[in-house]
């Protein structure tokens, strides 16, 4: 809003949750109205747990995952393979594979690909705490769950380079048609990549 | 998440999230995620900015408008020209107009529109204080700025009607074409209207 006429608080948590990805100006003033309205069944609740969300997340030193404690809970998960470790770019992949529920490894989380463009080079990930989880044994499979793009790739390339040598094998995720999905509206590269890693029917 | 993965604090949180209107189960994940990266720059004053503007909101008992004090800002501005009240659906609408910026005068919130089907009759909405600061006098005009549905028709209808015998002139928003809009895709009842209030150019 051009002029503040909410009083400051409020114009200042319109500010702060048109900041919050999904919502935009709009929808930010859309959404005080409404915390405002349903004050009691969700504005204090949403309140309380943001501030005890803030108290308690930790990065996991292990692993890189977000919780609320560190190591985090899949780290000190006595019934999770320690000897399989997912590497993934972001918190949100692990949430994804953690939601397909296929594997029960544990995880490791760069922080983002290598982009030089972008200026983001092996120190700006987090490459080396894998490297040094990988050194201390006990790891036999590093499965490079990173997104298919050029930079996803790039980063995949550098860290088996950095695992040459180590007794540990590196694996990547099968490329082919999605579950459930239409050969017409793919890509001619995934559908090359399903004719050739075809198995039997 | 079906499982909890990330402790119950932030499972809370996303859940939470996830009822704030723009968001939905996916995006509050990823506000959530977006959140706990940006902890300093974003969610640290976000939740405090929540908690001061969840203590200090007030609903105006005057006019029924949303501010830290009450009566509201524009209730106790005395650059308002209170000889007119703009009655108004809902607090984003009494927002909208303001952005306008077209009128120095103040608000009547009704909170709603009478809808039978919905049980809401007039006992629901905010029109007895509507009527009562009519009957103290100073109110020369009355601006019925509903929406232009039927809800919103009968609702200006009804307050017409309590109006009547009160010495005080009841207006409504114009009907026309937007500005800036397109003949081409507007429907045939605005056309009509436009035509119908068409002015000397």
């Amino acid at each position: 809003m051009s002029k503040a006429i909410a009083g400051p608080e409020i114009e200042r948590l319109i500010q702060l949750l048109a900041r919050v990805p999904g919502l935009g100006p709009r929808s930010a003033r859309r959404a005080a109205l409404h915390l405002i309205k349903k004050k009691e069944q969700l504005f204090a609740p949403l309140s309380s747990a943001m501030a005890e969300a803030l108290e308690r997340v930790r990065i996991c030193s292990t692993c890189g995952n977000v919780d609320t404690s560190d190591p985090c809970t899949i780290c000190t998960d006595p019934r999770r393979d320690g000897a399989t470790i997912i590497v993934v770019e972001d918190v949100s992949d692990l949430w994804a594979l953690e939601r397909a529920g296929a594997m029960n490894a544990r995880y490791h989380v760069l922080g983002g690909t290598l982009s030089p463009l972008d200026g983001v080079g092996p120190d700006d990930l987090n490459i080396k705490g894998l490297v040094s989880r990988v050194a201390e044994g006990g790891v036999s499979e590093i499965i490079l769950a990173v997104n298919a793009t050029v930079e996803g790739q790039t980063t995949a390339h550098y860290i088996t380079d950095q695992m040459a040598g180590m007794d540990v094998k590196v694996t990547r995720l099968a490329h082919g048609v999605p579950v459930g999905g239409e050969l017409d509206y793919l890509d001619e590269g995934t559908l090359a990549a399903a004719l050739k890693s075809r198995t039997a029917f």
